[in-house]
């Protein structure tokens, strides 16, 4: 659906136009009070000539010529009848703050369908129900129902937002300028995933802030993240549910489904999509990108600081954050050593000391030097800017960093405040002409600062994604035997197996396989092998298979007397190596996820996996192992061989590309464990499940 | 030493008064513009008659009568001959400004031990040098050189800090109400251990707050903690050196050595010290204390919101804090339900929708009634307050929290904004009368609240430290056997073990100790046994036996010539259980400390291990059990069985007692591994090294 005409409309008529208190009013009051130009816009009400001295139409038709928008003040029971009337004047978009829809309950959800129904079939793109609507500050577009303080907004931030409240936050922080604002409130034809990819489109937007509670369009929503990684255009998200309490919310709150958080995390990370936790880190991170003029090109900054005690809570801070200190250049090391008193040492975090701290000329020759350093990307200034004192040292400070932007071959340049109610307004207005991002105070502002620098070094690998094309039904899993035979025959090395009806068909499998082997009941039916007596492990010789294969085919006659017995599965005993597990699970919405992880209880106490969409790049398979927290047991560790990571990654490869292939086929596959080696990888048992059609 | 004159002075002279700028010139402008009552104050300057109106002494001597406390404004050259005067005066402390000790180099810390054995000499205590003073706000003395903006800064909390600059952000952080604010500088005669002390004995001081790089006297921080503990009296301690890098600076900065961070760590955790990350965290905890009236009883929270996006992001945030949502009883449940339109759904965190946020009476009615819920201990309003936008909406919510709190029995109110700069002052101030603390946004104010409610929850186990009595010397491992032996002596439960010199007797010593067994070197010079072939396990019988002391001997004559051997060490093979490692480490200034975690790679690659200091109560060596995220594996782990944790616990307590007692004895001990069973504990492996003297 086309949203031009919703969101960058060129005429617009306000219906339930009015001068009281309420939507019709506020509405009105803020488009008067913030757009530049009112000869696009039409007010409408029955029963006014007037309304603030402007003239008021009667009724949409009264209007002469097209309106594009029309935003609908007017209560639930009047939206369907003034969108058909609405239709007649070539309307393409609506803003409908009215609620009782979909977040009140069947009924509710009813009438929302319906107005989705008439919406599609007239053609018009519907912002809303029970929303706070939208602000267009590069046109002067202002649908919106909330009144704020009158002050300039205007910028290059678009923010879209499922809660109107979250909506306000943004609009009420003077770091925040705008291109576009909109609260999308239930989404009725016009889903999230639609305004995200006007802003990620949008050339007026430089950085996209968005509030979700669910999703509705995977699809659409994996191809606006797309799009943006190609384009390094950053996208910010919140998205509540990473709690169950939080996911439970959503649902009555705008009645959206919250998808597997997981999930949507590991999309978010393929596609360079920076995380917020929380509205501070939204509008933080939002306004750090905003304020930006270009991104740091490697990730190792020196801090200044004009305090001992200040440097050292920061080199616990960036410790704790990840951030890389730079190592200075010898040369540079020499130059700052001049430029402090004799006792004072030059440091990263580097306790700049009043020498340079209070002295203007001298704190831009030290930024000079520091950012002439090939092993510097970055400086951060940490210091508190307080509202209530603008002394000396800090107006120097400011001025100092403003003077050294100046100069065109500045690196990029961020200041962390330690405490909070830092905005002292003169000074953020300074670092923000001089495209220093003033970042919230303390560990937001190194959380923000590490997001930033690995937005910047992020580099996007294209492939295309593997969203499932339908709802799938019902599935059925393999037997172990046609679980391997499957993966081999898409790619995937398994070491040699054999299946065996019989005890003389086992021995004559044995002499290709070799000795000693294992001996698993082979059978669709049987899950759980171990627990029926279906597996013997080092059968050593002939006799032993013989007694192997009546004890396994005996106990599962027993045990499992419905399952159908295909005889028994062979396979070389293999060689014990550090255990790992591979799994692919299907999302819904977002196609099959390839999982990785240490065996065992790792995975369950530790939590120690990763998660990727399939399919993966080599380089993504190796960064999803080193990333796990017992990585070191493959690298070595404590004198043990090293392990074959480069079998292991190259397995990783070939199951995300089998999973992505079978997206539509393949429900879950579990490999439990693979044992890797210094020689290799070697899966020791797998399940596969496929859907049936 | 006796603090009093130093901080509490009946009479000041500030020596080297003036009107220039600088520490003589802003010290007096300070103390004249700050303190209500100037009858106690002399100001000393040889070259002038009045300072800013007020008559100026020439020298001390000149002064009549007893100087309590001397600010010394002047050089570092003349310092002691001007303590030698003061002490004429009977004066009993001194504050000294001047650089130049031991933050600078050999020659600078000659000259502050010259200053520590004079002042020591003289009985004066002296704050500094290298320092910014200090402020007591309760009786009006200003020792303070810093230029901070006029405004009343009166207060319950006490700070101390080794860090000037960290003084001025806590006096500029508008939300801070002080009774004493001390910088202490390099710290000469009085250390930060002593402030401490006065601080926590102070009746003035309701909260502790205080910033420290390293620690000098372990013993006088233990005993200070301990009567803070027992009085209830919270203290909030910045400590930086968690890093490596903050570690270094610390000594670049005051000269201070930082003590083994996770030691310092549990001894905090051990008195209910409050630990601060960063300087956000410490004003924002020393301010909600000093702004609550009364402790909660319980840890049960009720969030109130406006929006259900909001509540959507408290909830994550709740969750990730570890902050206990309370359930509410189903009364007060239905009565809220009265008070929220139809669609509006009761939840924790509450939505309370327009109908109660936008309504003080309203509001007023549901906190009163949420308040009475006895599931609940707390309320914690989530709203931004911006500074520019004081809209009905907040008005109406700080309204109506004010009434609420009007009420004797309304349990205690916080309030957590979601963005920054939300220190709108006309509504803090009605919060901080209410009792109401403001805490700092977001997640920020998620741990403040939880670090709250854990203090209020806090019981204090008073058990005596074991602080070492003494610097140990050089120190010597036992063996295996000689280790056991030791622990059986001092109540720890061994499993049977003998040791035998020759084939024989091991063959006689196992018709008591019963097949299979476990044959290991018996030797003091040998502690990586397995390494030079002294270990072979699962010894079945004579035969086996025989030749295992013949192989083992023979072995380690051959590996490891240069050890004495006396024969093997025999012991049953123990049950194979959850491994288990329980270690203690004798720290320097803490004295023994136990440490328990999972065997094998946990310790390691996931840190998984908790620290105490010895000696420890059952109960505390079970919330240390508890405390481990593998404690899972001890509770009948995927239909394991439950092992016996109380045995466990008991073998902690033990080994703790035996700990402390040897706390000037044991050097290290590391029990690797003790099995863990459903049937009990078995140690299988015990290292103890001991001091030599």
């Amino acid at each position: 659906m086309d949203l031009r005409k919703l969101l960058k409309p060129r005429t617009v008529a306000i219906v339930g136009a009015s001068e009281k208190a309420g939507f019709g009013g506020d509405t009105t009051r803020n488009y008067l009070k913030f757009s530049g130009n009112l000869d696009h816009l039409y007010l409408v009400n029955p029963g006014r000539e007037e309304i603030f001295g402007h003239k008021a139409y009667h009724s949409l038709s009264e209007i002469e010529g097209d309106v594009d928008l029309v935003i609908l003040c007017t209560p639930q029971k009047t939206i369907l009848s003034l969108l058909r009337e609405a239709a007649g004047k070539n309307c393409g978009g609506a803003v409908v703050f009215a609620s009782g829809y979909s977040e009140t309950g069947a009924e509710g959800k009813e009438l929302q369908r319906e107005l989705v129904r008439e919406a599609d079939r007239l053609g018009i793109a519907v912002m809303g129900p029970n929303c706070a609507g939208f602000a267009n500050f590069i046109d002067g577009i202002f649908a919106f129902a909330f009144l704020v303080e009158e002050r300039d907004r205007s910028g290059n931030i678009g923010m879209i937002s499922q809660s109107g409240q979250i909506v306000l936050g943004g609009l009420d922080s003077p770091n925040m300028g705008f291109s576009h604002v909109i609260s999308s409130g239930n989404s009725c034809n016009v889903k999230v995933e639609d305004y995200l990819d006007f802003l990620v489109e949008d050339e007026d937007t430089k950085v996209v802030a968005a509030y979700i509670e669910g999703v509705s369009k995977p699809e659409k929503l994996v191809e606006t993240f797309r799009k943006a990684a190609i384009k390094k255009k950053p996208v910010v998200v919140l998205k509540t549910g990473r709690s169950g309490k939080a996911q439970e919310l959503a649902k009555s709150h705008t009645g959206s489904l919250s998808g597997a958080d997981k999930v949507l995390r590991a999309v978010f990370k393929r596609y360079g999509v920076i995380e917020a936790r929380d509205l501070e880190e939204l509008c933080g991170l939002a306004a750090a990108f905003s304020w930006l003029e270009e991104l740091p090109k490697g990730e190792r900054c020196v801090f200044m600081n004009v305090s001992g005690g200040e440097a050292g809570v920061m080199a616990d801070l960036t410790d704790e954050f990840g951030i890389r200190l730079a190592e200075y250049h010898p040369e540079t090391k020499a130059y700052l050593q001049t430029l402090v008193p004799d006792y004072g040492s030059v440091n990263n975090p580097f306790d700049m000391t009043a020498g340079i701290g209070y002295n203007t000329p001298v704190m831009v020759r030290a930024m000079e030097a520091i950012s002439k350093d090939d092993h510097v990307d970055a400086i951060c200034i940490a210091y508190t800017i307080t509202p209530e004192i603008w002394d000396d040292t800090i107006s120097h400070m400011v001025e100092a960093v403003s003077i050294a932007k100046e100069n065109p071959d500045m690196k990029p340049v961020f200041w962390i405040p330690f405490i909070e109610h830092t905005r002292h307004q003169a000074s953020a207005d300074i670092l923000q002409k001089a495209g220093v991002p003033l970042l919230p105070s303390g560990r937001y502002g190194c959380r923000i600062l590490k997001q930033v620098l690995d937005f910047a070094n992020f580099e996007y690998q294209d492939t295309e994604a593997a969203v499932p094309e339908r709802t799938h039904g019902p599935s059925q899993g393999l037997s172990e035997y046609e679980s391997l035979n499957y993966l081999k025959a898409h790619g995937v090395t398994i070491p040699p197996q054999a299946v065996a009806a019989t005890a003389d068909e086992a021995v004559k499998a044995a002499g290709n396989l070799g000795y000693p082997l294992s001996v698993k009941i082979h059978s669709a039916d049987i899950q759980h092998k171990s627990d029926v007596g279906g597996v013997k492990l080092n059968i050593r010789d002939e006799a032993e298979l013989r007694l192997a294969f009546e004890t396994v085919m005996d106990n599962c006659r027993k045990n499992a007397p419905d399952a159908k017995l295909e005889g028994v599965l062979l396979k070389p005993m293999l060689k014990a190596g550090v255990e790992m597990i591979i799994g692919v699970n299907n999302d819904k919405d977002f196609g099959p996820m390839i999982m990785v992880g240490m065996g065992g209880v790792f995975v369950e106490l530790f939590k120690d996996v990763q998660l990727a969409p399939a399919p993966l790049t080599r380089e993504q398979a190796k960064k999803m192992l080193e990333s796990l927290n017992s990585y070191p047991l493959l690298n070595g560790y404590r004198g043990n061989p090293v392990c074959d990571k480069e079998a292991l990654a190259d397995m990783l490869v070939s199951i995300s590309e089998m999973a992505a292939k079978g997206k539509d086929s393949i429900k879950e596959l579990d490999i439990n464990p693979v044992f890797v080696t210094e020689e290799g990888v070697a899966i020791a048992d797998a399940l596969l499940v496929q859907y049936i059609d």
